[in-house]
């Protein structure tokens, strides 16, 4: 018997915590969840050296990485108990490259149909005391039964 | 000066691999390049705990920053020597899922334009002997003058 | 009663020619079928000032409708009787432009799901006795109940 | 001589809406220039048999056409005068199906690169006294010389 309810904050927060300290590659590049609402999620990700790409910037995967777990995990917080989400496709466009500072993806649930779900994700940098612009993502998900 | 010839296999190859061992996440996420010939780059990325997502496969984001980068580097084997890509966006499309063995992803030049780069790239899993498909990926690059 | 067999080529293209004749815009277009296999749909549409945009050119419109369906058709051919399918989202590169002559698009299946479909499609433009590439389009579909 | 100033607002939207009558497709389909301003293009395409698919609902490739030219015009605003853009590539995700009404396509520009542009489309839905979403857009232009 779970007591939990889909709109306790707290519950939700400590759902989407739960499924993200099992992502052996997030952790791995040390993202970091920072906030999670009915429908959104942001998540973190500091510049090393273990997401750069061939000129020193962050790589284009690692940023399609962050966009991709954003959305998926702003999906699931409009998914029922029990149920996990699987990408089944994304787009992102890159918008500026960068170096240093962190980077700060910001998940958002567009439809959240039973079958299909439908978000968006903007990418932001955080670096030299201003924030700009870094990628896009467009994104379809699937709910799917937890089997773990 | 530079000898190099644009036809010539080993300098072709040689201009990836040096670009490819400047990708700190790959390298730190254990990929190989196996292949280069003119308009296509083929690359692999054994299983571990550094790609994993929070069911214990391959992570989506593994999935799209190889698949970014087979279409990156066949695009960089059209480009005049002294340029390098960027990638503009790309659009991936998520097949099957998988745990174990090694993905390799394909990449290949569709459209070889002055301003614009369009490739494809598949994304195949190895494991118990047998070869399945994993994702498939449509992609924009945009050559630019090499910077470092 | 149905004695139809989802192998017979020639019910298989029946299914497909039956709902294309329902398809306002692709005949006020001027589109045709031209052939359905399992798993693969291809078109046809003939340049006329109805699919033109501000150059005199094939608009994008209606290339990406074009291959749109053809991946739609494709997608059609897997599925069960009965059944329909709707887009979920494409993406399309276009390649070339064209003015003249006619385009024809092949969809085909890439992933035949219970709840997804993925197919692509290829834009191919036939004009002064040359074919050449024009567009290339990823798609995700979903089977739904045919309602009509 | 020209004494237009890119940021009059009446000469901005006489660009657009001189280009928009050159588009055969659309006028054809019977969609109308709604509004103008830096960086925003909005479009409306009413319910006819020219734009039905075979449910007898709004066609995707009308929908898609309606968004790609929303996002044109948007990112025509902010190139200089006597350049034109042209589609690198769109994607559309279909949010929800519609009959009877009309059609609204909002375009922004997201980032207006010198050699790059990329925008974002809104598709909504207005009948039965209510506004509904209908697809999302994000998608990829490149300004081109004007060559006619």
């Amino acid at each position: 018997m779970s007591s939990q309810n889909p709109s306790d904050p707290d519950a939700m927060f400590e759902r989407v915590r739960a499924s993200f300290a099992r992502q052996g590659m997030m952790l791995h590049l040390g993202a970091r969840l920072l906030r999670v609402e009915p429908g959104l999620c942001e998540l973190a990700l500091p510049y090393s050296d273990k997401v750069t790409q061939q000129q020193g910037g962050f790589h284009g995967g690692a940023i399609g990485a962050l966009a991709d777990i954003a959305g998926g995990y702003a999906a699931l917080t409009v998914c029922p108990e029990g149920s996990e989400v699987t990408t089944v496709e994304y787009k992102i466009n890159f918008l500026n490259a960068f170096q240093g500072g962190e980077l700060r993806a910001i998940g958002r649930v567009v439809k959240a149909g039973r079958r299909v779900i439908v978000t968006t994700a903007e990418v932001l940098h955080y670096g030299d005391g201003q924030r700009r612009d870094c990628a896009i993502m467009q994104q379809t998900l699937a709910p799917v039964t937890k089997t773990y």
